[in-house]
């Protein structure tokens, strides 16, 4: 029996297709959650009666919502950018989200519940459990937990006071309990893995466990010895907000370069970890990102936790912490049926098995093994309002350990003399957040439960999209247009290792990279909502700049594919790129990919005409 | 005319009394955005066929989606608290939530705005910025700016955030543009205000600004030098976490006690930064609440004030962040139809212009004065998913000076040679978080345009459950049992300042306070999900514990009226009270609230006869 779920009937689709069954679900969720409200206590009266009906102010302010709706309508509908469009959105990460997910907001959010405590919140609590066992399934993390965040900003957020908190452990067990470190010297403190610290609060009392964090990094004390953040260069931002906000401070940050392919550069990240431990500089954490946020790219998160086990030997530990924010939900592409993580040799055979992509595909073996070694870190962002195709805000986080998380916790004062001291019971103890929106469980905990987060669901939704993307890289490789005279060639990075494409296009023969800089600026503002209607607009994108300052000399090898030279680069000092982060699942199909890209590049070629 | 918005049209209602015209409006927001997507390129051809939906798998699918839904409706029926009921619901900060509210967000949801950059959210981008004009127009912030946030929780951090940020820059300043704090000390350093900060930053260039923010506490550096963060002990626990995550420290929070009343001990507060600054201990910032989650008492926020004016003569001065996430909304009721706030001797009237209670109600100078003063914060919390009567998750916080912004932003390397660098274009620069749902700023700005910001909108409506509330404490001052040949009494707390009213039930005669502890945890347990099927409970509660490490002696007062003395105090240390926040906007009428206090009264008595 075949168990792949086809995925386009999750979508309400590019033209509506599915819109009756979405308003026909909608229609008898709604219609059921109206039913509880009427027959609860089924003999209390209404509140409101039909004579506070018939009044005139009653219909005054029925009439002044429609108002305000309508208003709402045109407002949206003048003001929003068309990605649901099959093949003419090449922007941002920005999609059609899944049918299950929205269906159950909509309606969990009828129930108003706020998972911030179970009490407030019995099913959507248990949704957000599910969730948790969903996410770290899918990156392997069998001991671990995970919770939905605000988004991967707070989820970053979150993971670096986990490494702040841990880092300071070790410093607070010598005040309290020196005992249980007796004879380490500071540097093996500054050096205790995750495991030993668990290891070591578990022989501990509950009052010595608060006077140990009460000494640890909460204190306000030791931060600034807890050593330095290694993350590579092509970070996200929210990591500079969050060694900012965590006090740790943007002076601890090391910033790492990027090889030719956009992955951060082990051999750099290598040096870089043994310098600062010859001269007795802590490691913070280690950051590794899958699905860089320009670029799509996939640090080698196999060699950092190879590296890491070389380093435990000799004495020096980091925590390294995944930021997968956008390529973690890939994942299920590796995970056959049963769950189980498929062998790099049988890949192939398994897509085919399960139609994953009508186009060849190749995943790298590199990609392969960083994706399988997320299992090994300390902590991973996942976002499932990206490549999870739910809608904002719904970020998340999750943990190796479950344990882990008695580190940050906090109660209320009189939470210890109950028996709901846990999580999910009391999840706001164990969060950034507070007060967390049961309907944002509901909605994932539906889209997981249709779409499965292995190869038979997920994992054929991302497929496609990976699969567009390659087929879209292809496509510009061969892209040149006259116009006006002029010969207009693209130039595509190097293939992506996700479903990215950054690219830029330059008239032949244009010997200023400034000059092809403003050729691409120009074009983005033409395929934006900056100068243009997006709604009338036949080819829409979005843009980077890769700096020197931020990227190094690593865009060298690709501006000198477009003809400059490293003279160029040092004088310019950055290369304006077009983006797409590829999300699109509908054309996973010959034809219409065909169609699509004939008219993108008909509009491209419209917007250089209107430019030179 | 008569302006007055009548509000119980726009919730679902108790019984669903709007559940028809809730369906209408929703299916005509859905067709529409239908429409929009259908076309969009009218000549693009759907990308999923009539073809593929005759599928097999595609009917599969459809029918998995349907399972999964089907089993969220089941999971949501039983597991979701009754709070929609009128009059059966005494508990948590859950209530009906506004229908325009919901309507928005289930439409905007659709159209999966992202408000991170207004590149992906044009329209909810604009719509953000509105509701941050009606909000700071609502607290009386004229030169403010505000934003959504995930939560108070998170809104707090980023109060903290930003007093630790301004804090540090004149440390800055000293280090960077030395010439621009001549002469002054460091304790004149450390006691510029944020006027006079903002003021020197005017004065620099753009690179000069950036070298000073290098400086600043976001470096990690000096963060222990910036002195004490005083707060009421009736705070929220995000300020505990707050603390922790920016570094500050738990070290560096000092408590200040509550009256008996609950609101801050003023005279504590006077003393205690008196004592600091004599001792040159700098004052990060001073916290005050209004609305605190346990009791919903008000902090004498104008007398903070006017302290803070004396102390600035004295060369001392300090941040004000007024936690109003619970409370903040109901400055609506004090602004008049043209929004201007209104004399107190002219409240009564405009209260009965404007039909707002229909019961006496008091409102205290003194909680009228707190309100007054909120704007003169240097921020404040205010959460639309609490008295905004709005879904979670929407939080949110204002500040005073929108200029303020630039001090914690941040930018990618490439914004700066755009024109897009301030927001609403950028958001994600000048906030914690990053991905920022559209559909909650669409949610938020159409709840405000139905239901206006003053007292004939939100006014009316947090109006009632102040009503609701006095009703209840009424209610409560003279109800007593026979129970099994025992006198049962209620005691509540004295009038409380806003919407939350806390209570005991003793036994007459019980001279156990830890006995009478166990009898009030008792009735929450049959009056909660713990011990009991909520939809069939008849009378639901949430509860509190006052213990003595947090709330000191305030509890004295009350104990005694309850019959107990400073002994028991001492010896047990704590009082369990059973906690009611009030958000019911349906009984503001005397004969359904009497006929829901029988059933409580009922019910009530039925849980007693249990225990006794």
């Amino acid at each position: 029996m075949n168990k792949d779920v086809d995925f386009k009937p999750l979508f309400i689709g590019d033209k509506s297709e599915n819109g009756s069954t979405y308003q026909k679900e909608l229609r008898q969720l709604i219609t059921s959650h109206f039913g509880w409200r009427k027959n609860y206590i089924p003999s209390d009266k209404a509140a409101i009666s039909t004579d506070d009906m018939d009044k005139p102010e009653y219909q005054a302010a029925l009439k002044r919502q429609h108002k305000v709706l309508t208003e709402l309508d045109q407002k949206l509908r003048g003001g929003s950018v068309p990605w649901m469009s099959a093949g003419r959105y090449w922007g941002q990460m920005l999609s059609d989200t899944l049918t299950p997910a929205m269906l159950a907001y909509s309606d969990a959010m009828l129930w108003n519940a706020n998972n911030v405590t179970i009490e407030c919140s019995m099913a959507t609590s248990q949704m957000e459990e599910e969730v948790s066992e969903d996410l770290i399934k899918l990156l392997g993390l069998k001991k671990g937990w995970a919770h939905l965040t605000h988004d991967g900003s707070v989820a970053n957020l979150e993971g670096l006071w986990y490494m702040r908190q841990f880092k300071s452990m070790p410093l607070a067990f010598k005040e309290v309990v020196p005992d249980k470190v007796k004879g380490l010297s500071d540097w093996e403190l500054m050096n205790m893995s995750v495991e030993q610290v668990l290891e070591i609060l578990k022989s501990l009392t509950p009052d010595q466990i608060d006077a140990v964090k009460t000494h640890s990094s909460r204190s306000g004390k030791n931060i600034n010895k807890l050593g330095k953040l290694i993350i590579p260069c092509t970070k996200h931002y929210s990591w500079l907000k969050a060694l900012d906000i965590t006090g740790v401070g943007l002076d601890q940050m090391v910033q790492i370069p990027v090889q030719d392919n956009y992955r951060m550069d082990i051999n750099v990240l290598e040096d870089t970890i043994k310098k600062l431990a010859a001269e007795k500089t802590p490691i913070l954490g280690v950051v590794a990102v899958v699905g860089t946020t320009e670029e799509g790219q996939v640090d080698e998160v196999d060699k950092i936790v190879q590296f890491r086990k070389e380093m435990e030997k000799q004495g020096v530990y980091f925590y390294l912490h995944v930021d997968a924010a956008y390529g973690g939900y890939a994942r299920a592409l590796f995970k056959d049926e049963n769950d189980n993580f498929i062998d790099y040799d049988k890949l192939d055979e398994e897509f085919k098995k399960h139609d994953v992509f009508h186009y060849p595909v190749h995943i790298s073996k590199q990609v392969y093994n960083s994706y399988k070694a997320i299992r090994e870190a300390d902590s991973v962002t996942i976002d499932p309002h990206k490549m999870g195709y739910v809608p904002y805000c719904a970020g998340g986080i999750a943990i190796k350990y479950q344990s882990m998380r008695n580190v940050i916790s906090y109660f209320a004062p009189y939470v210890f003399e109950k028996k709901t001291a846990s999580a999910p019971d009391m999840l706001g103890s164990y969060i950034i957040g507070g007060s967390t929106g049961g309907a944002t469980a509901a909605s994932v905990w539906a889209a997981h439960r249709t779409l499965p987060l292995n190869i038979t669901g997920y994992g054929r939704l991302i497929g496609a999209s990976i699969e567009t993307a390659q087929r879209f890289h292809k496509f510009l490789e061969n892209l040149s247009f006259e116009v006006n005279g002029k010969t207009v060639k693209a130039y595509p990075l190097d293939n992506p290792d996700f479903n990215m494409v950054d690219w830029t296009l330059k008239v032949e023969g244009e010997d200023s990279l400034a000059k092809t800089n403003e050729l691409n600026e120009k074009v983005f503002n033409l395929a934006s909502f900056f100068k243009s209607d997006v709604y009338t607009n036949r080819f829409l994108t979005s843009h980077t700049i890769f700096a020197k300052d931020t990227y190094g000399d690593s865009p060298i090898k690709f501006i000198e594919k477009m003809g400059y030279t490293k003279e160029d680069w040092d004088k310019v000092g950055s290369v304006t790129l077009l983006r797409a982060a590829i999300m699109t699942p509908f054309i996973n199909d010959d034809k219409l990919f065909k169609e699509y890209t004939d008219g993108i590049a008909a509009s491209m070629k419209e917007k250089l005409a209107e430019i030179l």
